[in-house]
């Protein structure tokens, strides 16, 4: 294909204030710069990006969060002769791809920025007959097979027939700093992504449960990996705290069945202190109400006592089958589901039904600042 | 249509202890009973509805949170010559309706539960060579233009050829009661329902901000209704609290740019004093963090802080887009814009990157507690 240059299209943005938008602007433009070579511009509401290499840009554009959708187009001067060359060029290359011939209805979406001396629909129309010279094809408005798509800015033509859906969401980095708290399991690494998605800036904080859990540091490592591919223009450290001790002092001194709870809890503190070290400002978890015996309001309560940051639950309305979607569609999915010993700390019958008096007992009777303070002290860098 | 009865699928209540099971199944199965009249069983992890009202049944069943598909249904006794003529008959009744015909491909998918001397491939096969015998249509088993689905179980065959959608989720009232802030705008009305989805039962508490918004109650009590179509089986309160007074001393005593902030602390207080009373365990509220300037992480970590209760914001990744959606699909959105005058109170330029310090001074400044304990007393409850 004969395609120049991708046109970027970004959401909310659009709404902001000036100072705000151009900001926001900048940010998601920078980040596109991270990973794609070429020239970059912004005019008028769009990203124009001329790659080196055009489907590089394309396999990186569909991870940059902050963009609503995008489109490899060319482009040529504005005026009758030019645009009728480059459609006919670029009608010919797509039907020899084979995605589009006389027996497809078609239309042309025209759409005009600044002053000429025709209208979006005199274009649209004179297109429309340069198209049916070449192909016989039906012109068909309403449900049309096939779209092409012009966008004419000033003295430039832009020519394009797909829009690829971006991920959506805000420029990363433009929201400040989460913690997010990321597991191997299926929720959390989309929890955390959730929230890049929206802009944030992401620090992972890990617990490994070992000898409750495996030792093996690999599904999280890869679960970072995965989630790093949408960390554009910012690092994502990946933090661990070796947390068997305490699980084993929740064992030993506390109500068996309240296990979950403390562990939950002992988390947030943790995370807190983290956080303020990291300069986040929230705490993200992966939280789906009544999901499990563990996340029902009455724990959600007890639990979130323990920290005063904010704690952001992404996915708390969300169903199971909805998480598991968005974690297929960010590949996260497919490593949360390798096979892995199941957290052993866990109690048969885990107390859903928490009453805040009997943990914080709980917590004096493990003497848990203490031995979260020896947990912290385990915290390790495990990956930037 | 000839259809008897439906047969309702309900989500993730199927991977959840048989107790928890049990609860969740009559939870639904009351609800159900609450709006649809005729006889309901739940037999082998499907509830089968005999309506009176057909219609009005499938109606009813669009807004039963927990249900995840359901389909109208005939039935008849496991054996080949009931299910033959039972096949025909629904054929030509489909046909009739012309949503079938011989141009149509087909495929039979068969499901069984219990002993029978067939496999479900035998039985497929032999209904499909009933149905070919009145259409000659060509069976398609990867992509056809038609399904006809049979769920035999046991002794029982149920024939059907719709799986209508339904709001999945969890049946109302398995997860305990909230208190949702809920605003005349767009987002509050789609979080409170996101939690009911889920299976909180709710309580709506309103602010009405007159002089610096309209002192009508238009707006606030048409989203109250259409929400409690549905919060089915249970109550639906709606309270309202009279906070332009305190919204007064905001801008008279505090900073301008710091209206929203202590406006939205403000209500944090007032609302865990209500879910206290009324036995909520979290605040439910519409945030979208970077939405609008004052949903920034810094404001929501200085706003939190206010109240030491769980603040569940299910929109907190979402985008406006993402939000529009789902306030058109559950009808409140269209409620939503209904024009109305813009808040005088909020500043030209919020804050947006609130220190908590700065925000306690200022609730001093403003004597706060005094001005939110008026603020409660206004309370009123305007709907059940």
């Amino acid at each position: 294909m004969l395609n120049e240059l991708i046109i970027v299209r970004y959401g909310e943005i659009g709404v902001k204030s000036s100072k705000v938008r151009g900001r926001f602007e900048r940010k998601l433009i920078k980040n596109i710069k991270t990973v794609i070579e070429g020239q970059v511009e912004v005019k008028q509401g769009r990203i124009f990006v001329y790659p080196q290499d055009f489907d590089g840009a394309l396999k990186s554009l569909a991870k940059i969060v902050g963009i609503v959708s995008y489109s490899p187009a060319i482009t040529t001067k504005t005026n009758w002769d030019s645009i009728k060359e480059l459609i006919k060029i670029y009608i010919k290359e797509i039907i020899d791809e084979g995605k589009f011939s006389g027996k497809n209805s078609f239309a042309i979406r025209c759409r005009r920025v600044g002053e000429h001396d025709f209208s979006s629909q005199e274009m649209a129309a004179f297109c429309g007959s340069v198209v049916y010279e070449i192909t016989e094809s039906k012109v068909d408005l309403t449900n049309p097979d096939f779209e092409l798509f012009m966008e004419i800015r000033e003295d430039k033509t832009y020519i394009f027939h797909q829009k690829i859906t971006g991920l959506g969401g805000l420029p990363l980095g433009t929201q400040g700093k989460v913690l997010a708290l990321v597991s191997g399991g299926i929720d959390s690494p989309v929890a955390a992504f959730l929230m890049m998605k929206r802009g944030c800036k992401l620090t992972i904080l890990n617990f490994n449960n070992h000898p409750y859990t495996s030792k093996s540091n690999e599904k999280i490592l890869k679960i970072h990996q995965k989630l790093k591919e949408y960390s554009i223009g910012s690092k994502l450290k990946l933090y661990q705290i070796n947390y068997g001790e305490y699980l084993q002092k929740c064992e030993e001194h506390a109500p068996r069945r309240m296990t979950c709870i403390l562990c939950k809890s002992g988390m947030y503190q943790i995370a807190e202190k983290i956080a303020k070290e990291e300069k986040a400002l929230a705490i993200v978890d992966g939280s789906s109400l009544g999901q499990v015996a563990s996340q029902t309001l009455p724990n959600i309560l007890a639990t979130h006592h323990s920290t005063s940051m904010p704690i952001l639950s992404p996915l708390i309305s969300l169903d199971k089958v909805e998480i598991v979607e968005l974690g297929k569609k960010i590949g996260t999915y497919d490593i949360s589901i390798i096979p892995e010993k199941d957290c052993s700390a866990a109690p048969l019958h885990p107390e859903t039904n928490s009453k805040l008096t009997k943990v914080l007992e709980a917590m004096k009777a493990i003497n848990a600042e203490n031995e979260l303070e020896k947990a912290i002290s385990s915290n390790k860098l495990l990956k930037t």
